[in-house]
C-alpha cells in the first residue's frame, strides 16, 4: 500500500505552518472532513473530533479538520469558518479544501472521492488511508479503530496474517 | 401594561409578507432571538423553537425567529442565514434584526435590551412581553409558561388574585 | 364530570399518612404509574416526574407515584421498591397498587384500565381525570398540559367555550 | 504478571455452563461489575456493555456481567436479577458474585478489591487484569483500551518499551 495523496488546501487555520500528511508520518492521523453548516457535522463530527483529541496522546494521534465545502459556498468562506472555529472552540488545525475551478466539489474531496460530510478519514503511521467513515460513527467504534492503528508497530516493513506491508 | 415595541427588521425569511407583533394580536407569540453561529442556539434554541411549533396549535401560538447578530457580522449575513435555515430545516418566519449604524448590537436587540443569545421572548395575546428567558430553558418550563399564556382568556380587562389588567 | 375513583393502595412510601385524591382536591395531581423494573419508566418516567416537581409549585401541583406491578411480582415487592426509591432519590409519595386475588393486574390499574407502564395520569383541581398518557411524553407537552389544568380557576361550576362543568 | 484470580460465583445466568476466566484464555474479556438497582449501572454500564458486544467480534472479546451486590441484598436476589435481565434484554452471561458469610461485600468483589459499581474490568488474552475502571467511562476510551488489548499478539513472552511480559 502506498501513502495517500497530499491534501490540496488553500489555507490552514489554527496552525503555525501548513500541515501535510507526509510531515505527520509516524503518527496515526484522524481527519474530519466537515462543513460548518452541516447539522450532523456540528452535532456529531466536531464533538467526536474533540473527543479523539482528549482520548489519545498527541504524540500518537493527530487530529485535523478539513473544510470540504461543496454547497452554499458563499455562506462558508474563510471569514465564516474563522468565526465558527472561534465560537465552537476548535483547537485542532483546520485546512480549507481548495475550491475547484470547474465544479462545486473542492479538490481534496474530489481526489479522495468523499461522498459527503461528515466523513472521518483514518490514516496509519505510514500515511496509508485505512478507513473512510461517512456519517455518524459511534464513539466506541472510532476509539477502537484508532487504537488498532496506534497499536501497529509498523515503521519497518512487516508481515502479519493479512498481508506484508512496506 | 402596554404592548411591546415593534420589531425593527430588515427582512423576513420564510414569510410571504412582513410579520409584526401587532398583526399577531390574539395569539401568544414565542420569539427565539438567536445567532446562527451561537452553539447553544443551534443545540438548544432552534430545536426548542421547533418543539414549540409541534406542541401548540398554530391558531394559538406563533413561533418566530429573530436573527440578532451582535458579533462576527461578516460571517452571519443574509446569504449565510438562508443557507442555515435551509440546512437546519427551519420552517417558521425569521426576521433579520436591523443592524445599527453606531455599534455592533442590532436595533431590536438594543430596544429590548437583550443580554445575549439564545433568548426566548414570550408575548401574551395582547402583545405584552411577559417573559424574557436567556440561555437554556428546560422544555417543561417553556411548555408551562406558554400554556399559561394560552390559557389567559384576556381580551377584555379583568382582575385576578394577582392584579387587575387592562 | 365526576371525580375519579379512589386509589386502592396497600401502602404509601415517602408519606407520613395515606394519600388520597380526595384529600388533594384544589390542586392539580400528576400521578406516574410505573414499575421499578420497566426500562422506560426508569429512563423517562421517573426523571419526568422529578421534573414536574421542580417546575411547578407544590401548592398548585402534587406529584405521586403509583407502583402498578403486573409482571415479575416476586422481584418488585415492597422491600425492592424501598431500595429503588432510596437509590433513585425519589422524594414524592409512592403508593403500592393493591395486588389482585384473581390475576396479575393490581386493583387500581384494573379500575383505571391502564394499558401499561409508564402511564402519566393528570387530574384537575376537582379530582377529575383529564389525561391518561401511556409511554414517552415529551417534557414540553407534559408541561403544557399540566399548566393548562393549573390555569383553570374552577372550584365552582362554570361554563367556557367548550362546556359547562360541575 | 500472573493471571487474575478466579471468579467466585454462585450461579451463571444466560450461560449454558459455568464461565471461567481460565476458559476464556486467548480472548480479551470485559467484565461489568454492576448492581441492578445502581442508577449509573443502569443508565451507563449496561448500555456500554451491550455496545462492547456490538463493536467487537465475539472471537476476540467476551463480555460478562458480574452482579456484585453489596447493599439492599434482599431486593437484588436471583429472582429479581432474572427479571432485570429479561426486561433490559441482556444477552451476555451474568455471574452472581458469591455472598460472604461475614459481611455485605461479596467474595469476588472483595478479592478484586472493587470500590463500587459500575466497575469495568478488562482482562488481556493471557487472563491478566489490565484495567479497573470505576464509574462512567467514555465510550471512546473504553473502545480504545479494549482494542489495544485485542491488538496484543502476545501468547508468547515478549518485551516492549515498557516491560518484558511472561
Amino acid at each position: 500500500m502506498t501513502a495517500a495523496p497530499a491534501f490540496q488546501v488553500s489555507a490552514w487555520l489554527n496552525a503555525a505552518a501548513p500541515v501535510s500528511l507526509a510531515g505527520l508520518r509516524g503518527k496515526v492521523v484522524a481527519v474530519y472532513a466537515f462543513q460548518m453548516l452541516c447539522p450532523s457535522c456540528v452535532s456529531h463530527g466536531i464533538p467526536q473530533a474533540k473527543q479523539i483529541q482528549n482520548t489519545f496522546a498527541r504524540h500518537e494521534v493527530e487530529v485535523l479538520g478539513l473544510h470540504t465545502v461543496f454547497e452554499h459556498h458563499a455562506a462558508m468562506g474563510r471569514t465564516a469558518l474563522e468565526a465558527f472555529i472561534h465560537e465552537y472552540r476548535i483547537a485542532f488545525p483546520v485546512g480549507i479544501d481548495q475550491p475547484s475551478d470547474t465544479g462545486p466539489v473542492p479538490l481534496t474531496m474530489e481526489r479522495y472521492q468523499l461522498r459527503g460530510t461528515p466523513t472521518l478519514l483514518l490514516f496509519d503511521r505510514q500515511g496509508v488511508l485505512r478507513h473512510t467513515l461517512l456519517g455518524v460513527v459511534p464513539d466506541m467504534q472510532a476509539g477502537a479503530l484508532i487504537a488498532r492503528l496506534v497499536a501497529e508497530t509498523g515503521t519497518q516493513p512487516h508481515c502479519d496474517d493479512g498481508a506484508c506491508r512496506l
